[in-house]
């Protein structure tokens, strides 16, 4: 099994970045426009992307635990095979000024091309959830930043 | 063992990016300003680092391999402890327009903190090798993108 691992700071309070990270009109503003579904524990978020128009695909998360402030949790439920069954936590703790997001993206089986994509890809979704918050303006699909071939 | 993956697709030769990584001036170009010592086989590179004029500390790399358009690898020899022993290695090859990089740092003892931190901090190089190479201008150390309070 292999992880991707991500820390980022946010100028911010830890509620309001759990807020980004806990509804689905947060989740919008930094990761993808097309967010779909119920963030309830139990419930299925359905996230689509897309470029230059043409629908590059998605994932389907069940959501495992939402705690204020704290942790939230997924587990991919649909997608490219190399994410079903994975998971996506967020673990989030104020440090003075800062919101520390600890994220982890877990349980590959194996370490792909496409998981070093999506490694890469994670980073700057969430620089853009870092500037959600602490500007009000992110950059989610379609309007993502382009890292490679695969975008 | 933990490792850090990332995969960036730069529009450029392999032989454009393999400059940027196999010496001291495009190292210094995207990495860090403040890039030492000699690119050779067995030669060793001294990568320092600062933030508002302070000393952040930085690393020591023996170099393992170069492999022109191809492949550089490097082993830590000094720096903070997580990273003591540790291997950094570049892999290239050329997919119609793009040169793709796939990036490893691995042999992380445990996926510790800065481990999340150093995994962010590697996207957000990548990405200023990727402008480099693609547009003249980097943004290495210490013009580097922020991404929390430990810079």
């Amino acid at each position: 099994m292999a992880d991707i691992l991500h820390r980022v700071g946010i100028k911010a309070s830890a509620d309001a970045v759990y807020q980004a990270l806990a509804t689905r009109d947060g989740l919008a503003g930094w990761w993808t426009d097309d967010t779909r579904g119920e963030s309830k524990v139990g419930g299925t978020l359905v996230f689509r992307f897309s470029n230059d128009g043409q629908d590059m695909g998605g994932f389907q998360m069940r959501v495992l635990e939402l705690d204020p402030a704290r942790r939230v949790r997924w587990q991919v439920v649909d997608g490219p095979e190399e994410w079903i069954d994975t998971r996506v936590g967020f673990e989030l703790k104020q440090e003075d000024d800062y919101c520390i997001v600890l994220f982890k993206h877990q349980d590959w089986k194996e370490p792909v091309e496409f998981m070093h994509h999506c490694s890469t890809k994670w980073a700057i979704f969430l620089m853009s959830l870092k500037s959600l918050v602490e500007t009000g303006k992110g950059a989610p699909s379609p309007g993502d930043v382009k890292i490679d071939n695969w975008n």
